[in-house]
């Protein structure tokens, strides 16, 4: 009888303990725990964002020569002020998420690639298109979501000119080696106005406007945007570092 | 003179070839053409999508057994009723962009799992998880916006109990060849509320709550919303194929 | 004591149940089985292979018109015949791992791309370059284990003009959705004489001489051999589909 | 007339300035240039490798327990000495090409999981599993070329009990970000006996016998041998740094 009792106590101790593999517990992961971010809210970037541009100043932003950034502020929104050249950000990024809004001129004006052009470079490299095609034709791989002259964007989710557009962006930076050979390509996933327009695809190399795509090794760099001499309006930039 | 004359010609004839490999045009792409969507506006989907809830009725969904769906539906949304099991679309899926809102109820009851757990299952087998993850701990990789017991999410980006929350979620379907073995795994790429939970994971099989993954060979299929038992509201929600 | 004899009676039916989720068996997957496959062995293709050439004849190749492939046949290899213009196989073909063997002339003529230049292309548009680069500088863009134009090799592994050398490539063809628009990029590993040269890079498109590469819709297509004008030989070609 | 002359020579200059975007070379990338590699031949490793085992002695390996390694070396080759435990590379590694020969006894004893079993494990948690499945059943995401418990091999490429065999790898090490999350997933390419058996798979964690795959954010780690108790053999390990 003694034995017995015995054997029953190990039974339930391995049972306490076998049993802890059969149910869900075995497939359980703690640690490391997911940190709490507060998500946007009424255009209030998420709680770990690094802000690029609140719609005041320009304190994140540089000129192309490491000056002052001369773009025009007014109404919350920056705008580009044609003869002042490209912007940069003073941060260098790597891995990121990025949210950005873009306006087209509301009084359109020229044609194809002369209507509100401007554009995203992730590492001053790698341009995602900011264009009106809204009715506009222009080369499918230079469109609004294009990479530029790399991927055709899925659809053409264009809103009208004048009307409020935003882009969120998963960037992935390039990986060189040790021979400065590129071993792992970045990659863009981006949606335009909440529609898929690019889907995890390999960044070429440089986006460039005449020539291939160029792939010379580097490291964290910029983001720029573009001054194409048309007067695009940009608000509510916030980047999350991946 | 007239043979320098018409070597200028000649000249010239080439020149207007050869430039055009000079300039961009070299190197723009004009088919195909990107179509044209309409972006989703207060809550309309963008022109392009299968609209599988818009308020009104539960006509693109059954239930598991291929019955009528029996979810409650009232002010807009439609509610898991407990015990009426999880609901599937009568269409099958292949890749696709989702998005989807929902809200986990407003006066809190329980913890951890049993907190407004609910889910999104892709192709009737891989979830991602919903659950009231708002100052509710439990473990990382079955919290809100994890891939179920697979990936844990990059950040936890839950809004309060009773607001409405949003996935915004790209999934490419896993590739099986003849023998039935899986030659390409899905992927899925998750925001939760504009933030990135998940990016470009790979699928490792079904989501299993005991367990390991399965990979079994299968095609299009269902999407699938839980029936956890809690009474988990939904509304907004829409497919576009890719 | 009769409950005690069922209590224990029934703990080891649930041991014996739970322990099978303790040990490895939980994990275990015994289904789909891997097919056998018995593997090379003295220039003799793995059992699943479809040789392409095996030194005897081209009867799995035609010319580009479709008419009896020209090259010369000698010694258990094939020579490009000067000419006779690229060769192409009858099937086509879909993700494939290839083993081919090719040689350069042992007697060195020209230099740069003239000297022994061919190539492997996959879908008869994505081009793995063959080159003499045994001391013989050109574009690194378009040497041995280049992905023509669009891939540097991760090294230079050349073998002496007159030996055979080996490529092993593993290529996945890109996927194009109903718009006709590429939504998953093809892909190329490329093992030259045993030396990882490309790693898993994504096909940008055709591999162009001039301009940028393309991305027109297009299904399974055959494999060509390029007649770029010098007697580079063949030999022991297979191809396993994935 | 003069004035002619002067057009036709600006003509020619602007000619020979654009032709070069005409013509190939516009496409031509020269820097960086591929490093030159000796491929490897009779078994002598590639120039630029890392030989791990040349037939002679452990130097580069030790016990688990960082103690001297104390497998047989024999005949140039080493052997697992049952009860000695795994034993690990001295140097930490990345991403790499791994080569490795094995050879399960010729006398065949036991079944399944007990015939010919060890394995190769990268950073010490990723293991490829070998075994002897020549007409051995045992769980196909156990067997010879699996990732252990994570991906079935696409096919049984083994030889007989006895033979040398090889297995060629290529290992991309995971990322994890700074909240100690991967980032990315490591993958596994593997050719066995020249055949491909795993083809740029991700690795879902660190290959358990029991339970599920761990994500515990890692570094650099050896590459570890496993002592099943079997006497399997190795020779000829090298490794590449990619």
């Amino acid at each position: 009888m003694k034995n017995i009792i015995m054997l029953i106590c190990v039974n339930l101790l391995l049972l306490s303990d076998i049993s802890s593999q059969k149910e869900p517990k075995a497939t359980e992961v703690w640690i490391p725990e997911a940190r709490v971010v507060t998500p946007a809210k009424n255009n209030t970037p998420p709680s770990d964002a690094i802000v690029l541009f609140d719609g005041k100043n320009l304190e994140e932003w540089s000129s192309m020569g490491d000056a002052k950034a001369e773009w025009e502020i007014a109404d919350n929104c920056m705008t580009v002020l044609k003869g002042k050249g490209n912007i940069k950000t003073k941060r260098d990024f790597g891995d990121i998420q990025l949210h950005i809004e873009w306006r087209s001129p509301a009084i359109v004006k020229e044609d194809g690639q002369d209507r509100g052009n401007s554009g995203v470079f992730f590492q001053q490299r790698y341009e995602v298109q900011i264009l009106d095609n809204y009715n506009n034709k222009t080369y499918s791989n230079g469109q609004a979501g294009s990479v530029y002259k790399q991927h055709i964007p899925l659809v053409n989710a264009c809103k009208k000119p004048g009307e409020w557009q935003t882009y969120d962006i998963i960037f992935m930076a390039p990986k060189f080696n040790k021979d400065n050979i590129k071993i792992r390509s970045g990659s863009l996933t981006v949606l335009h106005n909440g529609v898929l327009v690019q889907n995890h695809v390999e960044v070429k190399g440089t986006t460039e406007n005449v020539g291939q795509p160029k792939n010379i090794a580097h490291g964290k760099a910029p983001i720029m945007l573009q001054d194409h001499s048309n007067p695009v309006s940009y608000r509510n930039i916030w980047v999350r570092e991946l």
